[in-house]
């Protein structure tokens, strides 16, 4: 109320001076504030006393006559007749308004009818899909065999043979080249083991496998990270003991914490695999205590969020990629462009939600319930207006570990900036391509394709939009880019796995 | 770029000071800084040197050593192996962070998706269906009977009819009594004649007699008006002539324009006429020049939008109304919700295409050819917190026109406020649906119930609602508001007109 007062005022004191000072055709103004100050206070008596749309002191016009009390043309002075000023409209440049303050709200309502609309419409064209128990065969083919998660239980086996290589080579039983040998065998076999699983167990499910197969990633990004730190603390532990005899400095600095060899404890190793970030480092940052309340909201949001998730891919996300299959085989450009762009909505959708589930609720329950201290698992990516600033912002514990492991150890070895980002992409475009085309037994480019094809468009974006427009330009290529990358996958998916049936 | 980097400064700095002071779980805080300001320096890099990421220097945290130089556990002193910080995730409200600029953006990137789709599944739906041609039909029935041209034609003589009245009553051969008569009879022949032809002339169109009977609309507002100014004039002319002979004061203020019995001239009464406004006054305020380029660029966005308005209708509106008759007819409720969803979008576009194009484009050409000094002729509507503030300020030449020659004066009467702002809508309403039930031969009290219902709604929304959610709440009511009484009219329309014919 009080905004738009003074938005009004302004805008009327602006007016207002300009007929005071520029009444050049027709006759005198002398009759104008009247008038308006007539309407004025009507205008503020149907706001139900706002009174924002009385002018300001300053707004009244250079007039020297008071104006008639006797009301339109009855007094004894000239009739107050004027209703009309020379103003430009407000939309014309000259009349340098600006303010477009309720185009938000409108972008707001229309953005909720036009989802209204669209939930509405599914719901009457397909009722309702939404089956909880369904969800369950996409986890189990076979009640009896549980492929995915024996193999999580088998990836134990991986941590606990890296920590044994630590505990040797803390002692020096090993040397450091055979250590790293040992682990490179490990760390290999930890991404190759899960996926020859997956190819040779005919019962495991994509998603399951998808679920196992991240599992997988996670350890492995995690014993990388075990494995560099643990080696620095060696490289230290060596420096400092060749030191030793000379000076005894900075000793008390780390004093307070757990040194080198004393980490390598299987509390310190689990602690390590259960809490959510994939750095490892001797002392984590700890809360203070656990709150209740805030595990409690977090925990009901996993629940919920869960089954939002669930039954928006069952009710609007699968109907409308089964009805995108049969424009895709036909080879119909402008179909696939609007069924593209049909299904861009639902997945952008729920990839929010996800983000919102994955990184908000479910990391800080896990954190909250093991007291770990660093919360940050996102920056406001959404503010983002580069590629790049979005990279490094929507998963900070990916993006920390690509920094700390990968992107300073190449540059430290000497090798260009460009050529480390690039690597770091190419790493993370492996990973992708490594989480989906196994479980779906399916090599195809198009998670890689997506990932590589960060590189130019941040180049594009940085070099050719700014502020609003490359935010604009961020979203634009998370809605679209997503959505392309599903129905190709589901396209090679549905023509691999059911090109016999027929097709409605 | 600044704006963000600011942002994120501001970030850092609070959660670096966060950790100088809270450090209290794991161990000390020293090593902190190095890491945060290689991965800060790696992210500036990576934003092409913005810079926009660099911590400023208040945000380092109380650190007394200087950060080895020689990177991560190499160097001399203890290795620099913290990652982590204690802090909390964006989202918690603990974090304080509110900076969600970016999801403006996202709303309008996602508006401008889901109509580019829905202008996809259009055309795809329906092929294209502009047709220029079409739209003379919808003035012509018969192409050598132009029954609304000669409507308009003869609206001439009711305002030469009230020009001679006012002749005979500026020099007394008629009382005023009389010339009150004579003027309300003819502005009841001037609603009645044309509604009368549009019912026994069967070759006029809805479309021609729209036309028609708004001109005859606004021809009566402008005489109401017209006779308003000039009895005002006289009363006051008779009060200074009996004035005249005490003083001779103030007759300099009006002296350098127009008086009142010289302004009685067929020049003034059609210059009045055809000026955009529907308030009489002796001496209009003039703009000094006609600005050709300002002129051309209005002539221009009247073609354009009139194109446009046209296509939409045809392509868009139509079919969206002709799909939604077969839900009315079977009183399928949810069918009926999601017809009116889908009808609302294109509804509210043509509408505000339509507003700018009349209330900007054409009138401001109006005005520039005809040197018409005061082009309000809307003012901030789109930031109504409230329907009163909407009512007052979409429409400027019948909000101006209500307070001068029906509110005022009713007030003036000593008619309560509020039963003086229920007859304007009263008013309004009967002229809304006189524009809509006459021309479709069939009284629906749809527009009449519709004006009326904006008093209770603005009760409402003045009482509950403010700020960005009365803002909120007037937008839906526009956007839903309208197409309802739409598709009543169409649908009795269509039950009237086309009962008899199967329906698909």
């Amino acid at each position: 109320m009080g905004d738009r007062g003074g938005a009004g005022g302004s805008r009327r004191r602006r007016t207002g001076s300009r007929t005071a000072s520029g009444g050049s055709g027709g006759g005198g103004t002398s009759g104008s504030q009247t008038e308006e100050e007539l309407r004025a206070a009507a205008g503020a008596g149907a706001d139900a006393g706002g009174g924002g749309d009385t002018p300001t002191p300053t707004a009244a016009p250079a007039c020297t006559r008071t104006p008639s009390e006797e009301g339109d043309g009855e007094g004894v002075g000239p009739p107050d007749l004027r209703c009309h000023r020379l103003q430009e409209s407000l939309f014309s440049s000259a009349s340098g308004f600006s303010n477009y303050r309720g185009i938000l709200n409108w972008c707001v309502v229309m953005l909720i009818l036009s989802n209204a609309r669209l939930f509405l419409e599914n719901i009457i064209k397909y009722g309702i899909l939404v089956d909880p128990i369904q969800v369950v065969s996409l986890f189990l083919k076979d009640p009896y065999s549980w492929p995915s998660l024996c193999l999580i239980i088998v990836a134990n086996g991986f941590a606990l043979a890296a920590f044994q290589v630590e505990k040797r080579l803390a002692v020096g039983t090993i040397t450091e080249r055979v250590g790293l040998l040992l682990y490179v065998a490990n760390l290999l076999t930890m991404l190759c083991f899960p996926a020859a699983v997956v190819f040779m167990v005919k019962s495991i499910t994509p998603v399951g496998s998808v679920f196992a197969l991240g599992v997988y990633t996670v350890l492995f990004l995690k014993m990388v990270s075990y494995y560099h730190v643990n080696l620095w603390c060696r490289q230290y532990r060596a420096k400092s003991q060749a030191a030793s005899g000379t000076k005894k400095a900075n000793g008390n600095v780390v004093s307070n914490g757990v040194k080198y060899p004393a980490n390598l404890t299987y509390r310190d190793l689990y602690y390590f695999l259960f809490a959510p970030t994939l750095c490892y480092e001797l002392n984590f940052p700890r809360s203070p205590r656990i709150r209740k309340r805030f595990l409690l909201r977090r925990l009901f949001e996993m629940l919920f969020f869960t089954q939002l998730l669930v039954g928006l891919i069952q009710q609007w996300m699968v109907p409308t990629i089964q009805n995108s299959m049969k424009p895709f085989k036909d080879m119909d450009y402008s179909r696939i462009i609007e069924r593209l762009l049909k299904l861009a909505v639902p997945n952008h959708f729920i990839w929010l939600i996800f983000f919102y589930w994955f990184f908000h609720s479910c990391l800080n329950a896990v954190a909250e319930l093991m007291q770990f201290g660093d919360r940050e698992f996102y920056r406001d990516w959404w503010n983002s207006e580069s590629v790049t600033y979005f990279w490094q912002n929507w998963n900070i514990p990916v993006h920390k570990w690509c920094l700390r492991h990968f992107y300073k150890p190449v540059m430290k070895m000497g090798v260009n900036k460009w050529m480390a980002k690039i690597g770091v992409f190419l790493a993370s475009a492996f990973f992708h391509e490594y989480l989906v085309s196994v479980p779906l037994r399916m090599f195809r480019p198009w998670a890689f394709t997506g990932m590589m094809a960060q590189i130019p468009l941040a180049w594009v974006v940085g070099r050719f939009l700014q502020g609003n427009y490359g935010n604009a330009a961020v979203w634009l290529s998370l809605i679209i880019g997503q959505p392309v990358a599903v129905l190709m996958y589901v396209h090679d998916y549905y023509v691999l796995n059911y090109e016999a049936q027929p097709t409605s």
